[in-house]
């Protein structure tokens, strides 16, 4: 058992989906959540920048006295966490092993569509993990950079939402995909319009949630979970602080979040 | 005169629209471009962390020798020019003095709507600025967060373009606008297809053209233009490199750039 913090960060406030998950699985842990919100996004510069900005954010929550580090960005795991694992000593769980997972889960999965941020993209990250570990599976990726925009907009069910997402999923239904990876943090909010456009045959993984029980395995396995009769705590720390920031994190919480403080890194 | 170089910034690449127009207009100017592309966007930040920023960008071009400084940027202007202004002896010109001044040269213009980044919107700096130069206009502001990422796509003619356009201008042709003030860099892109649905009998005025106007009315009362004859040269600098903002950068400057340096600010 181990009661210290769990420090999970992300470019910005997309990651407090993975916070959300964390909390209804593991009510008892606390968390320190850190933001990057003063060069947000992430997901379309470059992996060596990428690196840098990720290994300043782990230094943050070092300082944090954390016990584990989820990072909670596509676009950082795909590029950062090797780096970040052999670099520091404390676990490290990014999220693109628990999506990989939680594909591989139905046996039946041949055929996956990735959409993320072009960083994730680039990367190939997902397509070289699901390679490898299920052979003669039809691996579709496409960038869907416009996502994080109009849902930070909260245009969910937009008539232009509906057509970016016309565009964006044509040629993963073209290639008749059974499972539909959402490989970035924030997509989790689109879920009803996505399932609406896809229909209720091709299963939809969100990487949120099979983070947040990755972790549970990992820290278990580490016996490192809290005592499970405490009542967690959630401090949130960004790198810049606006109004619009604020009415994000609440969005993504699905709650008020705690005072958010700004913190530099 | 004063063969020194001109310094110019923006968030991202979006000012190489700025650097086109001066390129056009001072052909004998040589040219020191920054680009945050590490940090960009600003337009969503806070006013603090936008100052933050271009006084960071303003050192770096200092240490670049340049005789005057552009800020290429709406958001930067809007928040970070006054204090700029006090802090440094170099002239430095913003785009908003200039876009006012190009509203107000239509002695008709009485009814304009300006679009721009929230950044922008929230600092009330050219609604301020047109009030006190013409009583009795009316201003309607409106925030298109949404342009950017979609001019960034090259979706300049996407259906969901359009209808994020029918939405973002819906209120401004209710209120019946004459003018129409573009008060992003990134925005002179989206002119045919914004003239397109707007009609013939609203005035577009986009800050980068005029930007360039004022920059040489400047530096001609400053008595430090170039020596004419001379042919400007343009350096590049972006705090991060990646391909897709090499794409963007042919782009908006409408021709392909020269060999562009990854700096630290």
């Amino acid at each position: 058992m181990n009661d210290r913090a769990l420090g999970i960060f992300d470019s910005g406030v997309g990651g407090l989906t993975v916070v959300r998950a964390v909390q209804e699985l593991l009510p008892a842990e606390d968390i320190v959540y850190l933001g990057d919100t003063a060069r947000v996004p992430y997901g379309s510069k470059s992996p060596e920048t990428i690196r840098r900005f990720a290994d300043e954010d782990v230094r943050y929550l070092l300082t944090k006295q954390v016990k584990a580090i989820v990072v909670a960005c596509n676009t950082a795991t795909a590029h950062a966490l090797p780096m970040l694992k052999q670099r520091y000593q404390v676990p490290i769980v990014g999220v693109i092993e628990a999506g990989v997972e939680a594909v591989l889960a139905d046996p039946q999965a041949q055929r996956v569509g990735i959409i993320a941020t072009r960083g994730t993209i680039a990367s190939h990250a997902y397509q070289h993990a699901l390679a490898l570990r299920r052979t003669g599976m039809v691996i579709v990726e496409q960038a869907t950079p416009l996502l994080v925009p109009l849902i930070e907009e909260n245009w969910l069910d937009h008539p232009a939402t509906r057509q970016v997402l016309e565009t964006y999923l044509k040629p993963l239904l073209e290639k008749k995909i059974d499972t539909l990876l959402l490989a970035c943090t924030h997509y989790p909010l689109m879920v009803p319009l996505l399932q609406e456009m896809i229909g209720d045959r091709i299963r939809i993984v969100d990487s949120a949630t099979t983070c947040a029980l990755h972790l549970q395995q990992e820290l278990s396995r580490l016996e490192m979970l809290a005592e499970s009769e405490r009542e967690g705590d959630l401090s949130i720390g960004l790198t810049d602080l606006s109004e619009q920031f604020e009415i994000l994190a609440q969005r993504f919480l699905r709650k008020c979040p705690p005072q958010i403080e700004r913190v530099e890194v």
